[in-house]
């Protein structure tokens, strides 16, 4: 294993890094033994709950790929960063915040309860199924096609190919989400839902069923990280306050009720999905005292292996120790 | 009123940014008219309800004042930031967190409901009432001097001078805070008091008034921005990790139940009390496209009218206009 | 008006029974200007607000009528008692019970988020939305027509007519009811439901659009009242320990969030629904200084403007005007 | 054991009566093995957990004692309904009342959450912690002698002689019980409390720690099944509405929050405290195939091992078997 840190600063090469990447992803790869795959949606019970991988694309084009990278998988959760991004996109932010709050909850992704508690209130977040939903219903088009294209042109634009739909996912979902259905009736009383409930429902499912990679959510990450430029083309992809309001969001409420505890401990935005994989952004500053190469990068995991909060259990324990040595807290 | 934001870069003083805030501060005073001072402690409701003022203190010794500078106010809430990092020094970080968590809540900052509906959980976190009374019972002492005078060891070694209880504020609130008691007997019930209630309640009333300026905040911020080091003298005063979990911890709960907007909207670690002051930190990263003299600076803002939320109404105004045009959003 | 209440004893006869609820029939219609029609299925804002009208049938045969007694309405929650019945009829009261509780909540009716705090625990009564609906899936029949023959068939005996479902009503229910959908897909994930939701919604909304009369839940609450038994033909149409869980949950959850009002001010098993109606049955046991005649009756309301909590606001006064100088409470 | 219900109208004697509840003692005390006697007030814990004693008391004076009847209890929560007929005398009952409700509730107890969830509205119910506290605290008196004077002379007149306070218990409970001091704070904060906290609380304990006899709560019950009326001397010794308001609360929320399945399976007012203690009535009513002799009777039971909701477990059944058997169920 790659020791001490001492004097990073001077002898840092991408080899090095690399090299340590690989280390620690082999010592966590035995972490993945205390979790289990998420349960709720039958296809995803298929994953093998062994596998770990991440990818660390930087501003000049720096690639780190390590353990398991070559293994696709649904995106879920994560999709909410950027239905959320192109609904602001479309009809502005302020209409967006008018219909979803931007408050962390204490409460489980799945609640219905504070919806309740709350009264006339709107959805706590655009991470909790009820504020993604809402989202979802927010976004132009007439089918689910019409809707999702925007987002897919994004992905485009960033990976450089279009992801697919996995439709075994996608049908899955589709059959056995009764909760989201619960939440999308709560949510047509409540007067939030701009669009029908079932082709609501039918593109959330389709947004949560888009097949990515670890490097994928890299790149996504890397334009996340620089303020909605694209390192590499210097384009623009996603407005500057657009990407720092999905960020923050991604700080307060992007781990599910363990947000807090990940705010603290690792401190960079992130965001899970029950699939196992983790988006994860450093920040764009230069500190001094900072490891060469890694200021504003993007980082994708996966490991399919969930802890109890439905984080991937190992994707977060590498996170935390990667960006513990390499000071990529935003604090 | 100052204009532009055109070639800051190039042409940035010390003398143009307190020109700078001096207008906004100015513009914002009328701000104050649309909140009201805290009412639920008697003697707060005495403050002048349209004073607004700031200090903004850099790393290299910048100072900018501007409104209301002069009145002294108690800390109130936002000593729950060094009680916290003074039992993380005492006790340990591990130790304190297995007793009170760091999870952002959507509820209000005095709930006992969470406690009840959590069963044997922690509270949320040190910075809800029920979390802060747990953390002030951890700090080391038989009497309420004993306990507190860390922490004002903590605060005389970064401002200079020992500030001083206001006696008038600190019988009024232990003479009115009925709900901090039923708090407090609750926590005795779940197991988490680890000193005698009075003992806990009247050290944690007395920390609360601790009379401070706006100066004075923001010394103390300047050294929770530089990593617990404080750049006059180099000092390390804190633990850089226990002053990363404090920031984490402002940055999503330090407003109250408006912690999340603040976080997407101003993007800065920040606390408030309802006396009307506020703490917060700018970011100790250089970008280069950030003004010069502001990185790592500490704020102190005071403005008693408050927000619905129990925040300054003018003081979040003026911070979330700064902050914005001067890039400090860790984000 | 009809005066004293001083020897009633020796000289009450029917007539004077009758002419004493015309009065206060005439008195309590005034209230009906406090209250408003239902608004939540849009067919019921149709109904006159000014009506008010009551039956009492008793042991013997007495037929008390007054007001308006004309007007047929629907049983919407009314029809809540008879599906439990049924279902404990047909499954047996202990399979019943094992997936929905007896015990009054302080909730209102159509609360989601009692079934979330109590987490696998089963919905609170058979009289909220999610203890009805949980009742209706378990009735026989694959189709609602099947599931709901023996309730029609209860009522025709009773009512000595087969009634009809008000197809306007049962269509306005199915469109408009999503609080009911979310309540039901919420019931899906506890694993409560026993028939397919669309099908057991359909015959909830079916069952609540029975029309009936005055007369008919006099005569219904006349059953219930004599234990199960139909007083002019001696046949037990109910089985007695049925019928006494029955009206123990009338008293403790009949009148929504105001059953422990009811329960003290008039104290006797009685339950509303949002049409205006309301079934009461006395008590069938003989006090010796009780009003002649009164025994066991039973008693339908109908006046549709209701209170802030969903019950017929004249009806309710005048049923404890009535119950209290009739002295019909069960304590 | 006495046989058969085949015949008892024509051959019941009370020395009949009197020998099948011996049988049925006995048969149910082994029961009490599945119990716990209540651990949370120490001095509680040293009950003997085997002991189940019944009394059943007559309007014409007949006095079934069987079981343990002679150890003494303290009457616990069962103080409540006398607080309350206290209060309402002393006081007029609509001031009570607009000052506690008297819905059921689906929480336990001791609950606090449903006072911050209901936000300004009143407690419950007189039978929850915080309803008998508000009520004790409207209590006429400067000391709690003062204020428990009217229940000792209550008391005194229907025992025959003036109960002791157990000053074991007393200390006690006022040593421990955290949970209603922050109840005790929270309703101070509500504006609830018209005496003190101390003396409120001080009150409280000690009406709790009345030691009583199962043959005192059966007299005790006697005058609440006859209307108020000590059947033995014809005095009216509490006005009919207030104990019909009392009874209606026992039926509904008497048991804790097991109330609802003793409404429908017992059916009886009734009220248990967690010493072990069960207040029980018969109707005053007649009917015609009911037993002699039981008409009207109070009951009281002793059983100090608790099932999991707070309530005698032995005392629990033995009193449906009788009830239900003996046909005491008011509906």
């Amino acid at each position: 294993m790659v020791q001490g840190t001492a004097n990073w600063n001077t002898e840092i090469t991408k080899e090095w890094l690399q090299s340590y990447v690989d280390d620690w992803v082999q010592f966590y790869k035995k972490e993945t033994k205390e979790g289990k795959v998420a349960s709720y949606i039958p296809v995803l019970k298929k994953a093998d709950p062994n596998l770990l991988g991440i990818t660390i694309i930087g501003k000049d084009g720096m690639n780190i790929q390590s353990g398991d990278v070559d293994t696709p998988f649904t995106i879920q959760s994560i999709s909410k960063i950027f239905s959320f991004i192109v609904a602001c996109m479309e009809r502005g932010v302020s209409y967006v915040l008018d219909r979803v709050d931007v408050e962390p909850t204490g409460e489980a992704f799945n609640s219905i309860m504070h919806l309740e508690m709350r009264k006339l209130k709107k959805p706590f977040n655009p991470f909790i199924n009820a504020g993604a939903i809402t989202v979802t219903s927010l976004l132009n088009g007439k089918s689910s096609e019409e809707k999702l294209e925007p987002i897919f042109q994004l992905f485009t634009k960033i990976l450089g190919y279009r992801p697919c739909i996995n439709e075994d996912v996608y049908v899955s979902e589709r059959e056995t989400s009764v909760r989201n259905r619960a939440i999308g009736y709560y949510l047509i009383e409540l007067g939030y839902l701009e669009s029908a409930l079932e082709l609501t429902l039918d593109t959330y499912f389709k947004q949560c069923s888009i097949e990515v990679t670890t490097e994928d959510l890299a790149k996504l990450g890397l334009v996340l990280a620089n303020d909605g430029i694209d390192p590499q083309t210097a384009e623009e992809i996603i407005p500057r306050n657009v990407v720092r309001l999905a960020k923050a969001l991604m700080l307060t409420c992007g781990m599910y009720d363990a947000s807090g505890k990940f705010a603290a401990y690792v401190g960079i935005p992130a965001k899970s999905g029950v699939s196992g994989g983790i988006i994860a952004t450093a920040p764009p500053r230069v500190r001094k005292e900072t490891l060469p190469f890694i200021e504003g990068c993007g980082i994708g995991v996966y490991g399919p292996a969930l802890d109890d909060k439905g984080n991937s259990i190992a994707g977060i324990k590498l996170l935390k120790h990667i960006a513990t040595k390499w000071d990529l807290s935003v604090f």
